[in-house]
């Protein structure tokens, strides 16, 4: 079973590696672009027969303990 | 118009992150846990009105040239 977690700041948080690459962007030529956003993405394998809600609730508690930061990180969980 | 753009380092390109993350979830007693891999994710804010095949081609270049190292990494791009 393949687990991805998409981790982005929360809206309103200030975002400098976003920042750069609209800079970046901008500075290459690219027209259009607006708000530019950062984050992490992170697959995990994980093994097969597993109940898909218990996998969940187990994938949220490695985010609040391990893989976000919930203070100023969103958290979103896709199991395929 | 938002645009998703993952990038995750290609298969075979060895992850020292990913491997952080899956011996530190061991660590803190996660079990079933198989391979972990991190990349990572850019949106993209884009002006309204464009043409969604010309707005594909702009971000494959800015991939390219910016965003992502194709020599050893993978892009997916997702246009909302």
């Amino acid at each position: 079973m393949k687990v991805t977690v998409k981790i982005m700041l929360k809206n309103g948080v200030l975002d400098p590696q976003g920042k750069a690459i609209e800079h970046a962007l901008g500075g290459l030529g690219f027209e259009g672009v607006g708000e530019v956003r950062q984050g992490k993405v992170i697959t995990l394998e994980m093994e097969d027969g597993m109940d898909k809600e218990e996998v969940h609730a187990q994938v949220v508690r490695m985010c609040e303990s391990l893989l976000a930061n919930p203070v100023i990180e969103d958290y979103d969980i896709e199991i395929i």
